[in-house]
């Protein structure tokens, strides 16, 4: 078999440099083809493009097919797969992010669906993202993890229909890898409420997160401990629990 | 106990057809309280406005509060609820959308991630689909599901941090409700490829949905057979059932 053909992509957009990290990495690894949105689609959850036209730019610089996409990041999974790519890739990676996706950041994040729109088409697929927002992050401590965590998928196979959610700690000293459930927990939000020249009130949204879980098995708990968080992850949201509650109700007209 | 105070948002924006029916329906039940996008907002997903400033607007044809918001459905139900709500409400209502929100749908949904939303914050919630994408679509027999669906769930309560997914079919003869787990499917993409007068490429996503489900106990069974799909919605996209495997994987660097 030949070198699995890998394709890149994230929420940051093409200029970050989480992805262009994430690039160099992949090209040890495997044949590259890029995709990502030509600015920031940070927060942008699974949003995709239906009343705007999608377009798509051939990149030049790279030494391998590349592209931008005035589109979200699932926008730029699909038209790789179903417009530019010649064959299906053999896995996705999304990332490297400027921010965590742990918990239920995962819900907000175009680096995840990116990735769940992979596994929805049966690709195996992994998001990376890095605890630091900063466009100046230290990506270099994460580097050998994300490498070997690839290298492992692409060796163990994932199944048809599932990816995985990695989130990196910030810090100089990684202690190991952990496989985690996401935490529950919320964030809270406080709105930064201003008035502008012409005296109309307009909000930031800001917030901070709220750690809820009390278990020693979350992405949260390995994180606040040095470690990498692995979470495997799924889209159905069926709520299976409270589903026979349910049927309890008077449900008919 | 007074009437039960009930937001009532949508991904459609303010003007649509579908939240003008849910209002209504919603003023025979409780004390109502709306906020909308103030232009269409579907297929955002889980979408949240950070790089940009939020800004409302205070509607003064109803007669009782309600607001129009540049966001998201996930930004109106932030904004409601941390910013012009006296106190929290007892319900968060969606829709009535114009669409289906069914089977992997709910991933992209906007009118699903304001009562996602909702339910990270711990109010009880539902989200109301029909499935006819037209603006001229005929909401009439869904209204006494809708209804019923919202009194049952005050009388019984819906659990802290649980939510509600309900479809309703597109006929004049619905045949009942059904409760059901969200179907395996997916959307299998084929761009409309156009060329603009510069000569430049640009495409449309279009697609359609193909059920990879074999159960009748899912909400694309019940849909498909006349009867209107209640799923239980949850958002922990840990998937547990491949946790244990990704155990034995040699992870560590």
């Amino acid at each position: 078999m030949g070198k699995p053909l890998i394709l890149i992509t994230n929420d940051d957009g093409i200029d970050a440099r989480g992805i262009q990290h994430l690039i160099k990495l992949m090209n040890e690894i495997g044949e590259c083809f890029v995709i990502a949105p030509d600015k920031p689609q940070s927060g942008k959850g699974h949003a995709i493009t239906i009343e705007e036209p999608i377009r798509y730019k051939k990149l030049e610089q790279y030494s391998h097919p590349a592209y931008s996409c005035n589109g979200t990041s699932a926008d730029c999974v699909k038209v790789a797969i179903r417009h530019l790519m010649p064959r299906m890739p053999d896995l996705v990676v999304s990332g490297i992010n400027h921010g965590s996706n742990s918990s239920v950041s995962v819900i907000y994040s175009g680096t995840m669906a990116a990735v769940i729109e992979a596994a929805m088409e049966g690709i195996p697929a992994i998001g990376f993202s890095l605890l630091d927002h900063s466009p100046e992050a230290d990506f270099k401590p994460a580097l050998p993890f994300i490498k070997h965590i690839t290298e492992e998928a692409l060796t163990q196979g994932i199944p048809k229909h599932h990816c995985i959610n990695v989130n990196i700690p910030k810090t100089q000293d990684i202690k190991g890898v952990k496989i985690c459930r996401q935490a529950k927990g919320r964030w809270i939000e406080e709105f930064d409420v201003r008035e502008d020249p012409h005296k109309r009130t307009y909000l930031w949204l800001k917030g901070y997160f709220e750690d809820l879980d009390q278990g020693d098995d979350t992405d949260q708990y390995a994180l606040n401990n040095g470690y990498v968080s692995v979470v495997p992850v799924q889209y159905d949201l069926t709520d299976y629990k409270y589903l026979n509650e349910l049927k309890k109700w008077n449900i008919d007209v």
